[in-house]
């Protein structure tokens, strides 16, 4: 399963970027710039395997995804006064991630045996935990609380990895097509300001 | 044990309600709402289980768990034009909660056998977890350190149940009398304006 | 194995204390002081333990650890109007917690065969963890994120203890040297006031 380890550490990779440079923007130090990269790209998935029971978690037995997010955090750190130019670069990546953690949140729940609800529970945490996680450090609102269609895009491909799997298509397809629906769900909010409804006042 | 899955449920549905009312009073949107309300019902017993070694934890389990918070954060979002009036209701509906989740969380540490000081921890863990997540989450200063006697509640649950439990009564009995126990101190609190001493300055 | 029990209880106290104090500069009742003290001294190690595994964790099974932590936070409100003139003490004793918190989750990843990445990552989690919890509750920006050489001493001390443990040192050596080294490393920053580099703007 070579490509599905690619495949997760690319959404650590852009997560990464994503922390650095939200650590960038509020002035941290070089140490401060790595630890937000670390914990918003490993955290989600810390969580996840806590919660499933896969101990150690696979961020801490596998050094390639520490050593990932550390090149990511390091490019955040030495581009960083560049940071406002490149910043729909970060949401761009910050989209692909989200869908690549999605679907293999999706992956992991359906390999313990959980249900649509499970899926999609576990699909949205692994894909917004670690975001969640960089916005209470940095003290925003995060991200799944605003008006932003982030959460839905998750549920989105969780959705879609369980309708596929449900259809008999092998892993990798739901994989990667639950991917693509979540990313493509996000940019498309993105790009015409999607938004859900709010309470009445 | 139906009637237990029944308690917790309740405990679930008035947490949810309490977390989207929240959510409503910072006019997030529909999935903020939704979002808060799963957060704060089902985070506490999320983290007990994870804590206990209980994989997958029941709320990705048993979906009802799922059904019922989604319920009330929808019943949130559509009555959240009338949350101010509806105030006091919540905070009564967030006190039965406080109640519920601290009886099952000490039960739930007794069946994992531990002592007086977990069981204690873990009905407090239970029973403030998900509303700590809430607070957080919405950038308040989390009901437990505030002062409100709202920690206390729970753990006077907790020991009401290890009272009872090492006398021999059974389950159901402890349960009941627990939740009542840490319901009504919490009531007690609200009318009457208990507050615990302040550090000298 | 006593004297590791002595050497992480005496962890837990100073960062109870620190919690606490932290409690009393914000005017928080007694409950909330305690709540802090217990949160920030037994928070990382509670996290340590569901990451590997360890079911229910040390926390809850062994009260002298809740003890430990609620005399420090008894002590911490007691003393609290002295806070200001003892601040000295307080962050003399954080950095002592810092440093045997580093060395026993080094020694607790060691012993589930983690790798040097692993090991560096259970010993800053462990030893930043309860401080991290303590600075969400009250809405500080986490010390771990702020230019103050705080997780680069803990990375020191889980570096320190993998050098002397692949070289064979016996792991009661391993861990006085790493907590020193990791206390010595913030002592260090603390009187000269090192920082790391931020970034260019």
């Amino acid at each position: 399963m070579e490509w599905l380890l690619y495949f997760d550490l690319f959404g650590v990779f852009v997560f990464a970027l994503s922390g650095g440079f939200d650590g960038a923007k509020y002035h941290l130090d070089l140490l401060g710039i790595l630890v937000l990269a670390l914990a918003t790209s490993l955290g989600g998935g810390i969580m996840r395997d806590a919660i499933l029971g896969v101990h150690p978690p696979a961020a801490f037995t596998n050094e390639t995804y520490f050593f990932t997010a550390l090149a990511a955090g390091l490019i955040a750190f030495f581009f960083a006064n560049r940071v406002e130019r490149h910043m729909d670069y970060v949401r761009f990546a910050d989209a692909i991630g989200l869908g690549v953690f999605a679907a293999i949140g999706a992956a992991t729940a359906v390999r313990h045996e959980l249900g649509w609800v499970g899926v999609v529970l576990m699909s949205t945490l692994t894909a917004t935990g670690g975001g969640v996680i960089r916005d209470l450090l940095v003290r925003e609102i995060p991200m799944i609380l605003r008006s932003d269609f982030y959460a839905s895009a998750a549920i989105i491909g969780g959705l879609m990895y369980m309708v596929l799997h449900s259809e008999g298509v092998p892993e990798a397809y739901c994989m990667g097509l639950a991917a693509l629906a979540a990313t493509a769900s996000r940019f498309v909010a993105m790009r015409y300001n999607v938004n859900l409804p709010q309470a009445r006042r």
